[in-house]
């Protein structure tokens, strides 16, 4: 393998510097992933990976599945890593891997899909992605307006998951009415989830982190749910509700 | 008022920014809040206020809060208190606040109870207390290594839970070893929440970040208990596993 590994390159440091931004990403329809886990995830993945820049340790610690990769190899110290990525501390890799198209899916049947009306926040929205991944729903839908999922902040607070889920951008409400399934929308006056009998199938929408899910949404969402509140907090973050909503379904779908 | 409106002094900025270190907070048994949410919460809370920084339209739009509060009132810019605190952005307000006792509360009959087990990261503590405040469990306790209270990224974090939630720092297996009520620690291998009876009160305790309940603790845990998992996700956050069981429970407790 020595002979195929090179040295790292000023345009290729340029190129990968330009990935941070959501405009060169579109433009290359590339992104990168950075850290041991992390890289060696989208190694294990369906992803195909591009590039992988990584130290002598690495290289030697998983040479067997770097062989495998299709990947242009790149040594790097520790130092050179930590200038390409935003991580403060990489001894390990970063890896430049294709996105993947945006092509719409069909509803899971007997699952749920979660839905994101404009959620914002990088790291609301890689949380999420690894709380859906917990509870196996793999399936998600974006609003155009929902954070980029190959935002760098997405990929590292998804903590791998971001490598097993299915997920579109679109225009939510041309999607729910075509599958036909229950919406059940995060509000604050619907109705209390431990109050709820079983549930079969449907999505898990949630709003934007200061106006919840938008007006025009609305409209189509057939089941307002609300998380019971006890105490005086006027709001949960928007992860953390996906987390009790998503625990609250899979719970009423048991059995 | 005006007469009573100070300048802000070099030895005040001095103070304040030394504020910023638990060693100095424990010191002076003070430690600041900022921004306009908080310092409202804060002046309407039972904590005792010793000074308040704050712009002029800050003092003009809470004027009769302010002159009900026993603190000394400083003026500043929007670019002095932004250089006083951690805030990147505060063009209203920051409050030095007097700490309270580390006292032990005997167990709230009929409620839960918080525990936490070496929990590190201040954005977690945080957003545990909110979690908790939520759920109305005004009640936490704390391993002496969790992180500091009045930590400020732990008062930005909780968005003003931390004026109504009683806490003690303590070594926890003498603390439950007195309560005697039951103790349900979040475990990988435990008891399934989902499946869970009807429960009256304990503690719910969680782990550290990287390491789980400590051995030690584990021997004085009455209930093991776990988040089904559905997917591959290794773990939780343990702000989001926090959030997750004290919805359980309080389901569990209804009725």
């Amino acid at each position: 393998m020595a002979e195929s590994i090179r040295m790292l390159s000023k345009n290729t440091v340029k190129f990968i510097k330009s990935l941070h931004q959501k405009k060169f990403r579109n433009q290359e329809q590339k992104f990168f992933v950075e850290g041991e886990k992390s890289v060696l995830e989208v190694l294990n993945s369906d992803f195909s990976v591009e590039l992988i820049v990584a130290t002598d340790t690495f290289l030697e610690k998983y040479e067997n599945l770097i062989s495998q990769s299709a990947g242009q190899v790149i040594l790097a110290t520790q130092n050179q890593l930590e200038n390409l990525g935003q991580y403060q501390s990489n001894d390990s890799a970063l890896a430049v891997v294709h996105m993947k198209s945006n092509s719409p899916f069909d509803f899971p049947k007997g699952n749920f899909v979660v839905g994101l009306d404009d959620v914002r926040d990088p790291g609301n929205l890689g949380t999420i992605i690894r709380i859906a991944d917990w509870y196996g729903i793999k399936n998600l839908v974006f609003s155009p307006q929902t954070a980029d999922f190959y935002n760098p902040k997405v990929i590292q607070s998804s903590m791998g998951s971001f490598t097993r889920v299915n997920f579109f951008y679109a225009d939510l409400k041309d999607v729910f009415q075509k599958w036909d399934v229950p919406i059940y929308g995060a509000f604050l006056n619907g109705k209390n989830v431990h109050e709820m009998g079983r549930v079969a199938h449907g999505v898990i929408l949630m709003g934007n982190e200061s106006n919840g899910v938008s007006n025009e949404l609305e409209k189509v969402v057939t089941d307002k749910v609300t998380i019971p509140g006890f105490g005086e907090a006027e709001s949960l973050n928007v992860a953390i509700a996906t987390a009790i909503l998503c625990d609250n379904f899979k719970r009423l779908t048991v059995g």
